[in-house]
């Protein structure tokens, strides 16, 4: 059994208020699948580079148990380069440049020994490639998440509401859920939402935590309040990562464990945002993340008994 | 001992998106001391309307044990009138009419019968009349409240800063917490706002829930989801006046008490928002209140055991 990533594995050059990058790896695949292999180590990602990454940035994933087999190298093609910039709040941003490169064409190749995948998470790709993705696993996985965006929205929407029937959890930020639903209340949006397909909505609110939905029944997980957001890139991947590794780690799909999972992506995304790109989901003690769980639980708990 | 809750009373005309009201009763010690007496018996008010306030609207007030003897009547005057328009989304408005009136020159009186005052809140005022009724109370309440808003931070900032030297919780929200410390970050902003002199600070995050600074300690509290907003006036008020209700009910100061005490301010704030004005505050079954609270802790909690 395994949890199966697939997304990007790419170049981000980022400028934030606190300095800028140089081209550094990034992409939603690798994000994801770092923070799932602090939970879980049977995890494997499909993706597509140029003969411009290193050997040593693939070496990043096999010290943390990552299968590669999944990850195609493009002879004499370039990886997929997004650069931007944040603004001073830091909640919004500027893309400076998008080259596709050999995403382009990405047709993803599923390896034999992908085909135990039990859980599934399908990061921000174009739709037509996530279905596809779906398609190509033989056995129906036990849970599928898709995580997409506003892009995919304005270009691919009919791609999008396709794919999105074929999927069990959706994760969006909450302008996206108000953008797909035309709802701005996310009460009447996730009704919306759920009635496209999903069994479970998660909205993410960035500083504000994250919502998840699941038939009349809502869960609100705060975010830790943050001295300083050093980098919010790759965040929402992160978060994503953590959730699925938790979930595939206790193989439980109920909806208490997912509020329990969105807990433990939180946390992974408030490391990932401590500092540039991957740089804080590299080497992560166990104890630093139990601390951070901790404070999850501080901040949020409250025992109330009604009279 | 008592509960004293100083602020406006007055009257309102609101306009959503939902429909408008004609003058209706309004101010912030109206929805403060509504929602605390759902929680303690001994709320009394300190304020001042003009002869054209209605005796069935004071007896509103002596209906839910509320004391007016802190209530002037000024003959021959007006009722402070405000009168404001919100736009779609609900998160921001414009203000249509101000008219003063008998607040122009308001001089707090604080009765005899109010000098048993033991928790203390000072609703949205000008700082110096707040510092007036500090003064007039003889013995130090166990715990005062200060709500205050940006127009105090624009036209009356030494006042306001003088102010907070003299209470021990200041709620404001996110925008005048930037406003007030100059920072971005809530969580700097919380540090330099608790060294100007309260030792709790609560930021008010609208629909994403409040969050509670003490020490360095944070509480997150998560708002209700909700299917619609209908009028959010007063909801600040209404917060600070469960707040307080439920902290003179259980007569705990203590940090873990301060916690459940937000979560009821915001299940009050939760009703408050459901229709026009103070409706929703007037007759409000326990069964309906108990069921609320019960729906917070559905939202918020998650058992998470460390191994």
């Amino acid at each position: 059994m395994s949890l199966v990533i697939i997304g990007t594995v790419a170049f981000d050059a980022i400028e934030t208020p606190f300095g800028k990058t140089d081209k550094i790896v990034g992409g939603a695949a690798t994000y994801a699948s770092l923070a799932a292999s602090y939970f879980y180590k049977n995890t494997k990602i499909v993706a597509v580079v140029g003969d411009d990454f290193h050997q040593e940035d693939i070496e990043e994933f096999s010290k943390h148990g990552i299968s590669t087999e999944g990850l195609q190298i493009k002879a004499g093609e370039k990886s997929f380069f997004w650069s931007g910039k944040y603004h001073n709040d830091l909640n919004s941003r500027d893309t400076l440049a998008t080259e596709l490169n050999v995403l382009a064409d990405f047709d993803p190749v599923i390896p034999e020994s992908y085909q135990d995948c039990e859980y599934l998470l399908l990061g921000n790709l174009t739709p037509q490639v996530q279905q596809t993705v779906i398609s190509r696993i033989h056995k129906r996985p036990k849970l599928v998440v898709l995580d997409t965006m506003n892009f995919w929205m304005d270009v691919a929407m009919d791609d999008l509401l396709k794919t999105l029937k074929m999927v069990d959890v959706l994760t969006i930020n909450d302008a996206e859920a108000r953008q797909l639903s035309g709802e701005y209340s996310l009460v009447k949006a996730s009704k919306k939402i759920l009635a496209m397909g999903p069994k479970y909505l998660i909205i993410k609110k960035g500083e504000h935590g994250a919502l998840l939905f699941h038939e009349n029944k809502v869960f609100s997980a705060p975010a830790l309040p943050l001295e300083e957001v050093f980098d919010p890139t790759g965040a929402g991947d992160t978060f994503a990562g953590g959730f699925m590794g938790y979930i595939a780690k206790t193989g439980d799909i109920s909806f208490e464990n997912l509020r329990r999972a969105i807990i433990f992506g939180s946390a992974m995304a408030s490391f990932c945002v401590e500092k540039f790109g991957t740089e804080r989901l590299k080497n992560l003690p166990k104890e630093e993340l139990d601390g951070r769980i901790q404070e999850f639980i501080n901040l949020a708990q409250f025992d109330i008994e009604l009279v």
